[in-house]
């Protein structure tokens, strides 16, 4: 059972990488896959260690920090043209990427937003890394699991189920508290102290019940088309009752409408895109004005955008992704 | 057996549609699926009719054209904000959409291209169409047509097979003659007499080829590690073999090195992209110094460009697509 993540694949995009990662989760107990999209290495002329071990170095062709033993990091670099210096030393890297988390919808895996929506384009220039996690636990073989595609396998809702037959479906844990961690311990390259998040349908639930109840952890929040009153739709009526049991009153504490008028000190503006030709809006499962009046009451600044003709595919992700990249850029650089 | 196009899906992105299309092809003898993304409508300020039956049209309103039965198109617009006027008539748009043609790879459909890489983003900025074709014909159960990915469906090579067995297999003359008429007399908003031609792989060893033998026809060529000299690489010779039977003579008039010593009236440069890091150039399935030599003895302007640490999938596509469509769109505008 190996906890520290292992590279399954990698590609090139952008300049940066898109790389597959397997460990074993001990919060969900069982093997996960998450991505990684890393932009490009910093460029030498706007990235600075802020303390060196080495005088007076410049920095004309420094290259990727090499982590050490110890904690602190290597840079190789020649302070000319002409003149090779030794390797210097950092204890700290003063400009390191920034990370925004993805949360993805019913369905989904680690793949579908690092295929299908683009956003490596513009992680790769506002020098963002993309963490996509899995969308629930696998390979326990939970009777039922699989019977249904909105419960069970590629939906876990973000929540910590309390219920004993789906006792490992702790995924709110897992995204909040285990991911940071194995990033802070695994890839000294990304600055988790600086982070947004943002997600799609039930990753958009995902990713703005975690950003209210944690809004020291994350800078910024965006969501595509996000279920946000699970409380009082289909989908999330079917998966609470499950999850979480017959108490309605627990269920508040995963509902973004619910949750808005008790975490309300948002500095950050949420930005909310959803397709009007969306079935799923049609069909009463997103709810978007329930969001937008309890952001009204409770003073919330909130932008929520109604895209005339787009569905609730990737299609219409890729063509705002730019936004919301930007939108998190601007937050986390703050 | 319908031959008209029927619209089976459609979906926005970047303001324009993915739409896919089943129709039934003579040339194939099979019923074949297509996707067009067709950019946004043209827009006031810069679309106008060539022709019109009505006087002096102010555009500020114009919409899209609305095709009729004589062949002309009506537009509905109105002159100013306060004043309407009824809906007039053109013989003929002026500034149609450009159309680039895209043929994917060996175990694609064409569905690939349109959902890996985010060409939508330039081809809606461009005001070009992208039409995309299957990469064989399906459903007629060749004996043996589904025994390897390299070979049969998926695999048409783009090329008229001569093989009795293969006979269906005439992906040259769908791609190069029935789908541009297909376009002319479904789609009038696409004007394809201005049309690029571009693919990935086997596709790029497509749209070379295609392009060599119809220098009239299409505007500019481009390509994604192509195989451009096929009769030389294993994927080429299985596939020849059997499509095309054992005299090699026949197998030139299929192979892009071959080709441009004959065809060498090119004006537009052609461009070619090829990662460093594809495994297939090492495994000498692509050979682009071949096709480089050859197009330096044809005199052939040809800008090749080494990417360094990409690789054959469509991140390296999506990562380089926009100079692509800009290529095309330069050479279409001409």
């Amino acid at each position: 059972m190996e906890m520290k993540p292992t590279e399954v694949s990698s590609s090139k995009m952008f300049e940066g990488y898109n790389k597959r990662y397997k460990h074993f989760s001990p919060t969900l107990g069982c093997s996960m896959n998450f991505h990684i999209y890393f932009p490009p290495s910093p460029s030498p002329s706007h990235k600075f260690p802020v303390c060196i071990s080495h005088s007076s170095p410049i920095f004309s062709n420094t290259h990727f920090p090499i982590p050490l033993e110890n904690g602190s990091f290597r840079f190789d670099c020649c302070s000319d043209a002409n003149a090779s210096l030794p390797g210097f030393y950092v204890s700290r890297i003063g400009d390191l990427c920034f990370v925004l988390y993805w949360l993805s919808g019913l369905t989904c895996t680690d793949e579908n937003f690092i295929i299908k929506s683009g956003a490596q384009r513009a992680a790769s220039s506002e020098s963002i890394a993309l963490v996509v996690p899995d969308t629930s636990p696998r390979g326990l073989n939970v009777e039922g699991e699989a019977d249904s595609w909105d419960f069970g396998l590629s939906a876990g809702f973000y929540l910590n189920a309390t219920q004993e037959k789906w006792k490992n479906w702790r995924m709110y844990d897992y995204v909040a508290k285990e991911l940071p961690k194995l990033l802070n311990e695994n890839f000294p390259q990304i600055d988790t102290s600086r982070a947004g998040i943002s997600g799609h349908s039930m990753g958009g639930h995902g990713a703005l019940t975690i950003y209210l109840k944690n809004l020291d952890k994350y800078k910024s929040v965006s969501a595509f088309a996000p279920i946000v009153n699970p409380i009082n739709c289909p989908w999330g009526q079917k998966a609470f009752t499950n999850y979480l049991g017959g108490n309605k009153a627990d269920w508040e504490d995963y509902d973004a409408t619910c949750l808005i008028s008790k975490f309300n000190d948002v500095s950050a503006t949420i930005l909310i895109d959803q397709g009007e030709a969306d079935k799923l809006l049609h069909d009463q499962q997103l709810l978007p004005h329930k969001f937008e009046e309890a952001c009204r009451k409770a003073n919330v600044p909130l932008l929520l955008r109604l895209c005339p003709g787009y569905d609730h595919s990737y299609n219409f992700i890729a063509t705002f992704i730019d936004d919301h990249i930007r939108h998190h850029a601007q937050a986390v650089k703050l």
